[in-house]
């Protein structure tokens, strides 16, 4: 066995513990606290197992779960950027990209490749996994959003203008997961009020 | 598409959130906080994916990977067990059979069966997927102690008999994990009288 090989994985699974030191806006579905990002791509995984069926196109699940798993070590370094921070959504990509360099730097080479093009298939969003990664990646803080009384979504006066674009991917992977799971959320809460619906959500 | 099978998945995942909220013993890497169920099998299902090649025996990913992923879904009713908590282990069984009844009871029928029998699996132990998912959930929390200078068992005055049994599976699932990183992390925590050395590690 190789003992540089297997420090380097090692380097690299103690590096990604700061991920769960990376907190993002959603809060819990109790409203207790918002989630870290370790949480958040736990969550997304395990959902990716028990709604695969629901993905647009045939998907390889071990794929989809590894992306979802590592989509977000980037934030590290980078930090979470909220779907909604116009000016951070900037600089968001080339942020990422040098953090991903330096994270995934940190392992073999050969997982280091490997693993910067799952990142990178994930951020494109074009395969079908990347597609229904990207689908739950959404459906999962609307899920959250929506049982905590869309806590998040009232705190910062979000309008549906402003969480439309992003929530269009989930369609592009899950047309169902749209129809039956996210679209009612949000039609659910811009009537209570809790997203302000400044355009119409047929536009979808 | 069956509307109630969607339903019965949603409020599945829906009350998996609530992993977020069980608390363990083991510290972060920083020693910051304890960490969580969710992250703690965010972590060791990463782990898998990047340290696959040391297990025992060749292993289904994908398999090894969802059982980590759900392996304490049932502690959102159990609780954690501590590792060396002699009496709370002796009823642990049986409250996390009574605890997976209800929570994998939220899915559909074949997705329960599914669940159920992989969580089974996992508990049993003996299949190589088991054994080696079992050695990175002690792997995850040894480099994590470590890393935190020992903080949790200084703390609990931890002595290697308590740890030794529960140490002696990693070796079942991963001998190279066990020679490698858990055994000199072991040793080298020891030394700094951060485990109190009452057995010998050469035991296992």
């Amino acid at each position: 066995m190789d003992k540089e090989r297997l420090r380097q994985q090692m380097d690299f699974c103690r590096e990604i513990d700061k991920e769960k030191e990376v907190f993002r806006q959603s809060y819990l579905c109790s409203g207790n606290r918002r989630e870290n990002d370790a949480e958040h791509a736990w969550h997304a995984a395990l959902m990716a197992v028990i709604l695969e069926e629901y993905a647009n196109e045939k998907v390889d699940l071990l794929k989809t779960i590894t992306m979802l798993l590592i989509h977000d070590v980037v934030e590290i370094d980078a930090g979470d950027t909220y779907a909604y921070d116009v000016e951070g959504l900037k600089s968001q990509a080339e942020r990422e990209a040098k953090a991903a360099d330096r994270i995934y730097g940190l392992l073999p080479e050969d997982q280091r490749e490997r693993m910067l093009a799952l990142f990178r298939e994930f951020e494109e969003g074009e395969s079908p996994e990347a597609r229904f990664a990207k689908a739950l990646d959404n459906v999962q803080p609307v899920m959250q959003n929506d049982a905590s009384g869309g806590k998040d979504w009232r705190e910062k006066g979000i309008h549906l203008s402003q969480a439309i674009e992003r929530q269009k991917r989930t369609a592009r992977g899950s047309q169902i997961l749209w129809d039956e799971v996210s679209k009612p959320m949000i039609q659910k809460n811009i009537d209570a009020g809790n997203i302000i619906g400044d355009v119409s959500l047929e536009e979808v």
